[in-house]
């Protein structure tokens, strides 16, 4: 299976006894599916990775996968500072029948060049023949993915794609001219996802999608047929939800605008807080003002 | 007279004993405004107006003004960290006849956002009517304009356009949206001017516009009347010029460019020291990529 | 057991399956006590807790006891971005035998003041009774100890102690101030030992101590008795321990430096890269400026 | 003259109209050398250098000068992004007067190494003889001098001093090792001033010295003659000034503390802001525990 298109990042609904809610997860895969969106990624930024355990990823990931039952493809993160780890998880990745692996470099100590590349090439080795996409993310990671080293890596047969959360969209269209079409690249939520689409860019992995899925889909299909004109009028108001996601820590506000919307996905995973009324006000305000605050948006 | 399209960020040839150079400049201003720029700005960063006093800034705006004629409008830049210098600034300017103001802030110390709108307003107020652009670049500068203290300032009369060098585009969508059609907005060098076009933005004021002044206004064109496709194809190649001046110290990168084309700009003002020899290289090469070693770019 | 004085950071040898290396760590730790230092702490920075499981972690500091004999106290590192995670390491450091807890946020997302508080008031309480130090270190975490949650924190019964990696030693003296004595201060590599004992401090806990024990020892003998021309006259040399190991990765330096004075504690653990030549020919040079190449130091 | 102990940055009291205040200075100088300061800092950081004109600047220094009438020693701030800029300012400083400069690198782009190292050579050669002291700070200058630079500037022979104002007091310890007693080292306010003069520094220059002059001289006279325990002593209730000094904006700050003493030195220069009445009285409360609200402090 090939990615691209609109990839939700998945919330992590967990009870406070670290039991994964396999009939939530359920609930908003059929949900997304209904809506059209094009695959489906757990153990992102918003699947609050950094907070889970090895088993609870794991139920993660396979609680997808059921709920998805082929229709659309999942793309599972795998997160770990030691190359070690990140191969670990890699394999049970692949064992729980994920069609690709989303990759992250979570750093304690600054890594040299060859060592990001010699990470990301064991996760590729690892994942036995499925696609692999890069992520980098420089504002919650302590590392960077350089224009060298994601040229290098491109190289690699299962290494298909990149996600890059920078901010910084000109930095998008460098890696585009750097890899020469080897490397599909996908927009953030701190990217305009019109903009990435117009520069070349294959879809969006993000959080905000679980909220607004139909009109994600809308956007992406009037950017994907050329009617950038459409796309802008779809993406205009659609950029609010981005604004509330920068504006609160991503898997709070992404869950608590599931819960607005009827999905019992619970409270970020402690030490996070679940958002204060405030916040939780103008989550609901940006949904109603785009007719989401239920299950429609 | 009105400001959009494409406004070049004029460099301040200058000699060693620090006379400024009308000869060249006028000799830069003719090619510019035979290629089809819609405005110029001499005293932005790329016009080293940190390293100027104020009777060199002056004699620049002054060499402009007289060079072009009054067939484009030309911008003049503001910067000071002191309200009373500011002002002092805008008004030589205004003397001068420039058409607009471009205004910036040169925090020392941290400025409260009261700070920062009284510091604006100040220059709006001094400026009598002309049109003022506000420029805010976190790289560069001490202080950066929130959100909030924008949406305030739009609402000045004269206040009429923002430059904002940040690198996000999604900041920039969300300051149109703030603004809602108050403030004209202009994409800096670290943004794809096509993507800031798409987003509904006014055109750009930049350094390396003064390198590729007709291929600029080809792609400013291409998005002005919807041509996505076109503007895509024109972009591509001229974001290498983007990438050379963000590796490289800015007003020296846009001197050599134009030493290259056969303007004599000189060296940027020491303590900044002229560019290596392989920086040089790879500046020619670039131009070279783009057929603008001489003045055709 | 109470802790002061000199504690190393341990590193934490591991052979490329991913075994703990016992037997090195046992010669290390009878080297440290023969040397006078006054306590261990395994799995801290330097001690690369990033890189390592839950069961590495448990066999380095099973090892770490085994081989103290009760000699000392051993301050086991606990580090984790959920509260779940940190309480059970917790309660396996102190089902290991631990004397105490140093314990460490590893945030992914922000964290507000009253999550941080929470994460550490839960590892106190897991602690049953143990002391507990804080450890904060805002060039390699994602988060940091406000002044107002440290002088909460201080005033939970076990939490006795807060090593301070800022650099910042100024903030130290403020730490001191606000605590008013209800914590004891340790300084990291990045303070003047000489200078933390001055204004209060009860010690240190760094990585470079395990390079150069007795002559630490007897730099904290001097500043514990007033003996401050002496304290300096050993200060000054050892700085240079504190410079190398601010220049290269930390972890990798120590692991170098012991394996030039004969321990086999082999190479950082991947994706982090063994030091190049030069870097190791460095310390060896600054190793040999204070008669440390071998076990002297 | 030579330059050592306590050196207070002066504020600069300038009126709305932009006159300087000769007499309020005047009556400033008179107190702190009556209150034992060894030296006097006009134009530094908390001295709004950077929101005065070079006419201004120059009043400054004439006014001090005239103060002072040679009891103590005067060092003058001279800052600028362009060499010319600092070489004139330089000429008319020591025109003035002044028997030494403090130098400041105002960048605006990065700045090289060789760059840097041209700036400070060329305000060495203007000062004609008299004492150059370096000033770098971090936190408000856009550049930073390296150790390397230091070092080589060490051996211009009327550079004799340095001020850091990182925070970083290991730093210090650093460059008095490379530069093996060619450099007087003061500390700024952002280091603990007995722990500065522990390592070997000659003493400091800051703002908060011009409110608590007395007890300034005494903590520096206790250092001096090795009396740590008594220093200490003194330095402890001290740090409350550097606290609020670094908690609020420098000049506002001491213009502030200075106005609860009874020198009408008016407000920050606009567009910064005075103080609002809560950081008043915490500054007035922080002054009543030291018995410095009125001139005795």
């Amino acid at each position: 299976m090939s990615f691209f298109g609109v990839l939700p990042y998945l919330v992590s609904p967990v009870a406070a006894d670290g039991t994964v809610l396999v009939g939530v997860l359920d609930d908003l895969v059929q949900h997304l599916i209904g809506c059209g969106v094009h695959g489906l990624v757990p153990l992102g930024s918003t699947g609050e990775f950094a907070y889970l355990d090895d088993r609870q990823k794991r139920a993660v990931v396979d609680a997808v996968i059921a709920a998805a039952r082929g229709r659309v493809p999942v793309l599972a993160g795998v997160a770990a500072t030691s190359t070690a780890a990140a191969v670990a998880q890699t394999e049970s990745m692949v064992e729980a029948g994920a069609d690709g692996i989303l990759a992250v470099l979570e750093a304690y100590f600054p890594v040299s060049d060859e060592g990001v590349e010699a990470y990301f090439t064991a996760i590729a080795a690892a994942a036995r023949g499925r696609e692999v996409v890069l992520y980098t993310n420089p504002n919650f990671q302590r590392s960077d993915l350089s224009l060298a080293v994601i040229e290098r890596l491109s190289r690699v047969p299962n290494i298909v794609g990149i996600k890059d959360a920078s901010a910084n969209t000109g930095r998008l269209l460098s890696i585009l001219a750097r890899t020469e079409g080897r490397l599909k690249l996908f927009a953030a939520s701190a990217h305009i996802p019109a903009c990435v689409m117009l520069i070349g860019g294959a879809g969006w992995m993000a959080g905000p999608a679980c909220l607004v899925p139909r009109r994600s889909v809308a956007l992406y299909e009037a950017a994907a047929r050329g009617d950038w004109k459409q796309a802008m009028a779809l993406q205009r108001p659609l950029w609010r939800v981005n604004e509330i996601f920068a504006k609160y820590a991503l898997a709070a506000c992404i869950k608590t605008g599931l819960a607005v919307q009827g999905f019992a996905v619970g409270d970020p995973i402690p030490p996070q807080r679940p958002l204060a009324e405030a916040a939780r006000q103008e989550i609901r305000a940006v949904l109603a003002s785009l007719g989401a605050e239920g299950r429609g948006g």
